[in-house]
C-alpha cells in the first residue's frame, strides 16, 4: 500500500494491499463504503463520496476503467483518465482508501468466469451495448467480493445500470447494500458525465437537449399525462428540434424491470440515449404516481 | 429457524433463519466450514463433514437439489431425497447447522442472474450437459453470499465441478477456500454417488468397469504409459468387455484445464462418465508426475 506523500491519501493497487487496509479498518469495527468508478471525476461521483461518509466509517473509492464493460469499437482507448486530479479531488474530501488496481490485477491471463446479468439489462442500453452489463455486472461482482462493505453507492445517472445491480445483488444472495443517489447536473441542468468533456462547444450546447426533454416528460407527467408514446413523442421533438437526431431511444419503462409500458400506472422511468456530435450521452427522469 | 425435538439438530429453512444461525456463530467467533449437497448423503459426502469438523468450528451442510443444473430431459424429479435419513446422519456427526431451503427460497419468482462458468466448463460434462455448469456455479456462488464460511469442503468425484469453482473464485475474487478431499469408494471400488442407488443388481456389477477402467489407466501411467490415446484405449477396452458400451468419454486431460492432451507431461487425470443401463455414472483419477 501506498501513502502518496503529496496527495495524503491511501492507495492500494493490489489486492494484497487491499486486504491489509480493509483487514485494519475491520479489526476496528469500521463499517465499510464502496463508491465504484472508472475514474475522471466530477460532482457526481463526488457526491457519492459524501453521501458513503455521512453512512459509513470507513470509506473505499476504486478507480478502474473496466475494459470488459466496453465493446471492440467503443472508447476504452480514450475514455479519460485524470488520476492525478482524481486522487486530490479524494483526498479533499479526506476518503480512507483509493483502490486502483492496473488491468492484469483484476483480468489475469486465464480468466474466463462472468455474470450473465439478469433479464432488466436486456432492454434500452442491451440492445445497443449487447456485451455492457456482462462487464458491468462482473467487475462490480468482483469489487463487492474483494471490498467486503455494508452498502455500496451509485449514480441514478446510470439508471439501468443501477436495476441490474440491484437484481444481481438479490438474485445472487449478496450481504450489501446498495443506494442509489440522486443525478448531479450542471447549472444549466446537463447531467454530469466524464465524457461530457468529448463535447465540442457547440455539441456542449445541443447536449442540454436531454435535460430539457426529460423536464418536459416531467412537467406532461404532472399535467396528468399518462400515455407514454404522448410523452416520448414530447422527448423526441425537443431533442430534434435542437438538432440531436442521432436518438438511440428516448422512451419511458417500468421503473424496476425497463421493460416497455403504453400507459403510466405505477413507478417509471423517462429514459434518453442519444449521440450528439460523437459522445453518446444517456440521462433519466422518475416518474412517480401517487 | 428449526431444532428438530428428535434428530437434535439445528435446521433452517429460510434465509432469515440462516442468517441468525450465522451471525450467532461470528459473534462467538467461530470459523465457518460448509459443505454444499443435494442430499441423498453417503459415505462421500460424510467424509466431507469430518474433513470441515477438523478444520472448522462451526460446520454448515446444505441440503438442496439445484433445479437449475438438471437438464429439462434429466433427472431432477426422480432425484433421490431422502431428507430424514440425512439428517439422522448429519445429527450422529453433531453437524451444527443444516440449511435445507425450499426451491422457491433461492429461485425466487423473476430470478434470472447466472454465472456463465469459466472455460474449463466447456469440455467433457460441459459436451453432454451443456446448461449444468451454470446451475452449478450460480447455486455455489449463492450458497458462498449465504455462509460466509473461510472454507468450502468438494468431493473430487466431480471433478471438473471442483475444477468450475476454483477458477470461479479466483476469477471472481471469492474469499473462500476450496478444499478438494478424495473420493470415497465401495469396498469392492465403485465411487459412491447418490445415484448408484438406480442401478439394478445387474448394473451394478456392470458399473464397477468404471473404477477398473481407471485402476487400469494409473496402472499403465505408473508403468510408463505417457501417451493419451494408448491409455484411452485401455480404459475404453475395459468398459466394453464389461458391457458398458454407451461411454460419453474415457480419456485423459490436464488436471486444470480440463483441455484434452496427447500426452502426460503435467499433473493429469483420467476420466469417464458412460451410461450404466438407465444411470449415467461418472469416475476418474489423477494421473500426476513425479
Amino acid at each position: 500500500m501506498q501513502m502518496k506523500p503529496d496527495k495524503n491519501i491511501q492507495v492500494a493497487r493490489t489486492q494484497l494491499e487491499l486486504r491489509q487496509c480493509i483487514q485494519a479498518a475491520k479489526t476496528q469495527g469500521r463499517s465499510i463504503g464502496l463508491v465504484p468508478t472508472m475514474g475522471a471525476l466530477h460532482e457526481g461521483h463526488l457526491s457519492l463520496v459524501r453521501a458513503a461518509q455521512r453512512e459509513c466509517d470507513f470509506v473505499v473509492v476504486t478507480i478502474f476503467v473496466n475494459p470488459t464493460q466496453f465493446a471492440p469499437h467503443e472508447d476504452l482507448d480514450k475514455y479519460p483518465r485524470t488520476f492525478d486530479e482524481d486522487l486530490d479531488a479524494l483526498s479533499e474530501l479526506a476518503v480512507d482508501l483509493v483502490f486502483a488496481p492496473d488491468q492484469e490485477e483484476l483480468y489475469p491471463h486465464g480468466f474466463s468466469t462472468y455474470v450473465l446479468p439478469p433479464a432488466v439489462a436486456a432492454p434500452l442500453e442491451g440492445q445497443y451495448r449487447p456485451e455492457h452489463f456482462r462487464g458491468v455486472a462482473t467487475i462490480v461482482l468482483k469489487l463487492f467480493n474483494l471490498i467486503p462493505a455494508g452498502i455500496a453507492f451509485f449514480g441514478q445517472k446510470d439508471y439501468q445500470q443501477c436495476q441490474v445491480i440491484c437484481h444481481m445483488v438479490k438474485d445472487f444472495n449478496i450481504p450489501i447494500e446498495i443506494q442509489v443517489c440522486p443525478i448531479v447536473r450542471e447549472a444549466d441542468g446537463l447531467a454530469m458525465s466524464s465524457r461530457n468533456r468529448y463535447l465540442s462547444p457547440e455539441d456542449r450546447l445541443r447536449a442540454l437537449a436531454l435535460s430539457k426533454a426529460l423536464d418536459a416528460a416531467v412537467a406532461g407527467f404532472r399535467q396528468g399525462i399518462r400515455d407514454c408514446s404522448t410523452i416520448s413523442g414530447y422527448m423526441d421533438q425537443i431533442l430534434r428540434q435542437a438538432g440531436v437526431t442521432e436518438i438511440e431511444y428516448a422512451t419511458v419503462a417500468d421503473a424496476s424491470t425497463l421493460q416497455p409500458i403504453g400507459c403510466i400506472e405505477r413507478r417509471s422511468v423517462a429514459l434518453i440515449a442519444a449521440r450528439v456530435g460523437t459522445t453518446r450521452l444517456i440521462d433519466n427522469a422518475l416518474l412517480v404516481p401517487e
